[in-house]
């Protein structure tokens, strides 16, 4: 391996690795702009400490678990230390020939905190922020790297005879985020005032220009968390992630549009950005896989999913405020099974090893968030009274307001 | 060509192609801030479908009609298929050195959906959404691409004894969004209440730190734009270009502070953003050959024009909310025209090829802007209705508020 | 040196030029933000203004004081020539094995606006535009880059026996800016309503989330402005600047969240916000010399050491609306000594070398500002009358409001 080629290959990972961090301003502007305003400097501070967190955790002992290295038995979880300590040739292509190894860190790290971020959206507006905080350390710091070994770090996922397939992380990243999210959803309860006898009370955003802003930056940094995950910046192989990318996201807006449009009969703005997020969920585990045409199909189907799964999480009073369970579980699965239906690894047997992949994951996703959340619940409660969540987190929490210069409706 | 340089171009095409999508965040932010907070929804539904619409119609029919490649006649309009399918060669320096098939694709792709982009800017306000779609689809599927072909893709502006020149589309790709942009607000009218009697009213934006967003990052997706239009990641090209691009966007803002300041004595922040944008569309076409002070002028001219000319066509009763027609259509025919008179090619022989080139591409987006447009308005009309105008075409249009939770003063 | 590794470097310092630059709306987002609506159109006005003025005058004069080159006598002042023209060799590895002439200049300009982009938080909601304007002019085409001279120009604190170390720039870019930033709000005095005497009155921020937005772009445009640093894309050194960039944003961003909630008992995401800042601020002189381990203390403190500051300057009565002085000069010193502590670097010889350039810094950049401000005070004065800054600067300076359709609470 020559040091040219080495060179630029680490350095899209790290242009990849800038990409995937600004996804985290992705999701704090989408989640403050579909909630409410007296909630808003919460879900912030929320989205703001993640990254902290999650970049700190993943030095301590994520990135350990994770990639277990040599020295792995095959065991469910491997560990092989804590903190990070540079290997020998750790800035050659004997460490890696697409990476050094702190550009595998540090890339690594920014895709950890991605779990938590999901899941804040979907406790938003009630969840108190010490259980949040608790949670978020356990389920970056030791589930989700857990996970990403089966698969990453060549545990059982990875060595069965057809192995799991998931490209970026529709399953290893999304729907860990969104089986956290449907948990936590689940044990909190709904939000005061929206089940109601008179029936589903629609509780809008109140900033849509941020949420735009968010998705955009999600989509920006999506070609990172893909393009990055080639692990290289092979031309042809990175390219052609960026256009199932571009295609997917392109075509989730349009299929959550006309889905949205049938059961709504109006244009509506927030579905069309979860279509795109339905599209990029969809695309992630197969990005490399893909043609166009299994692309757009593949986006088109997210996005009309997730108009049908935020109905249909409505109809069983799971409240999740900014619908990360339709947009990431519901897509992260159906863009994981996508990858046994179309493109180069379609067929039979990647079906069947793409439900033991989703299953496994899920399984153990649902048992760590119900296990930590269902613990803290039975012992100091997850919840904010009545009075702060009506009043809002902000003035509870924080002492502080958002936009303390403009006059509320409410 | 070895595999290091055009993985190096490639890699760089790629990065330009991310910068290029994040103009689209930038315009739309632009335009929901300089427009009113009952439109809001509608400016921002608009901007987000984009560039879905724009990648899928490229992807269909767009990149065939503009680059229609080795069996093209030379006639007015080529087409060398439907769809995108993989050419020989298509991931190595054979396709071409600076990239791989894909990355062409996807490059273009970006670029095509901003033509629409510009349009909604002028029309905004009180254009239906159903004919604003239409419109869009049908100029970024078909007119773009044709008049990009004259040029880009070899055409008769290409063949010119002195051919055209346009280095990144201060013509073939912001007048042309110029010129629907005019058609469109010319066709439409003014918006209720814009000229009265007692003069023109200022209909002020609603939320200008979202204007400032939309600029910075437009500003941030030029370096792109123009650095991408290299076609490859050579040195000294790519770096003169970015030089001329951030001295002319720096330049333009100067000449659009004193300009506004000259005719309204206050510090006029919406015109210093629409200079910023009038450098960078002024340096659009010549970006490659301009020196330093060549930039410099151009800049300081567009911000300028771009002050004179929203005057003008105030005067003139097109009411156009956010300087799209001045910044797009003035300063790209000004950039266009520039090349002619300062830097590398500068000449009278090329002022004539430019004056042909501007005239041809008018010519033709005029006719067609008008043909679809004035269609569509004598069949089921392009307005909304005088109710709907007043009151907002976020309720009417989306039954959606973009702040729900704040009083408005309206 | 081969074209190759030449061209791949240019590529990477091309593209950290273009983080650089975005933090310029991080600044104006996160300045925009923390202060109070009646102002917003006068701080984005300087910020937008700002790149602009600092990319002319950098042309101009400042690259060519900072960069005096092979004639330079060893004087206090260098000043190589007027304008920038190409030098012999401009585009080769000749010139510089890791960039263009183009791509010095360009990015190197981009840093130089920041010095003014920091002062404009200090002394907001009460400065004239003008008397900013000219500071600014003064401050960044003259006062940086004679600094900047001395250490990366080659100048007395870098030919001393143990060099002044300071990789990117906590003293050489953010104490420059924070001295400015102290002298400006000393000479301004505090806001009318801060200090009264029922004690310190907390004047919030009107807009929370866009303080969100400018910093997490300002952490993502970091990565740029220490991983460029390197000057190169080494991929063992860029990447290591990037690990300690991004451990030390997130370390202090929990530093500042323990030492805030130590003092207030609330969890006060502003002082998160300046807690990521001020980690950055002091990973900053040492990125490229420290482990993860000094990078998470160097962080840790400077997030302590930030929510230290502001209360220290509130208590001694130095009005600074956004933390601007304790974030970029406090922990800028702080970074800088932290060179002579922790890291490849740490020893007496090097703790007594920072102190050196500290002080030396220090010295003349207050001596400039107060020399300019001081000036300006006792002519034409730098503050807006009372009247106007108690109905706000946009409508007297601007004749506009940043949120027109809303209603205002005061």
């Amino acid at each position: 391996m020559e040091q040219e080629l080495f060179t630029i290959n680490n350095l899209w990972m790290m242009v990849a690795t800038i990409l995937v961090f600004i996804m985290h301003l992705g999701f704090a502007s989408l989640e403050a702009g579909l909630t409410r305003s007296k909630n808003t400097i919460n879900i912030l501070f929320k989205n703001t400490i993640i990254p902290g967190l999650g970049i700190l955790t993943y030095a301590l002992i994520g990135f350990n678990l994770m990639y277990p290295g040599e020295n792995y038995s095959g065991a469910f979880i491997g560990l092989s230390g804590i903190g990070i300590s540079l290997p020998e040739n750790w800035n050659t292509s004997l460490y890696n020939v697409g990476y050094t190894f702190y550009t595998d860190f540090v890339f690594q790290a920014m895709f950890a905190a991605t779990a938590a971020t999901i899941v804040s959206g979907a406790v938003a507006e009630r969840i108190k922020l010490g259980s949040f905080i608790v949670f978020s350390l356990l389920y970056v710091g030791i589930c989700y790297p857990i996970v990403g070994m089966w698969k990453w770090g060549g545990g059982f996922l990875d060595a069965m005879d057809t192995p799991f397939y998931d490209f970026a992380g529709s399953t290893i990243v999304h729907s860990v985020g969104g089986w956290g999210a449907l948990v936590g959803a689940f044990l909190l309860g709904p939000r005061i005032g929206k089940y109601t006898k008179e029936g589903i009370r629609p509780i809008p955003g109140h900033n849509i220009p941020m949420a735009v802003i968010g998705v955009f930056l999600l989509w920006f940094g999506w070609f990172g968390f893909n393009g990055g995950s080639v692990l290289s910046a092979d031309p042809g192989q990175v390219s052609r992630v960026f256009v199932t990318t571009a295609l997917a996201g392109a075509a989730g807006s349009m299929g959550a549009l006309v889905a949205a449009y049938l059961v709504t009969k109006t244009f509506d703005i927030t579905m069309v950005l979860n279509g795109i997020l339905a599209g990029l969920v969809g695309i992630t585990a197969g990005a490399d896989v893909m043609g166009p045409i299994d692309a757009i199909i593949i986006g088109i189907v997210g996005g009309a999913l997730v108009v049908i799964a935020v109905v249909f999480f409505d109809r069983i009073k799971i409240d999740d405020p900014v619908g990360a369970i339709s947009v990431h579980l519901v897509c992260g699965i159906w863009g994981t099974l996508a990858v046994g239906i179309f493109g180069d690894l379609a067929g039979l047997q990647q079906v069947y090893s793409q439900l033991i992949g989703i299953g496994a994951v899920g399984v153990f996703c649902l048992a760590f968030s119900f296990g930590t959340l269902y613990t803290m619940k039975i012992t100091g409660g997850i919840r904010v009274h009545a009075k702060e969540e009506v009043e809002g987190l902000d003035v509870h929490e924080h002492s502080m307001q958002a936009y303390p210069d403009f006059a509320s409706k409410n």
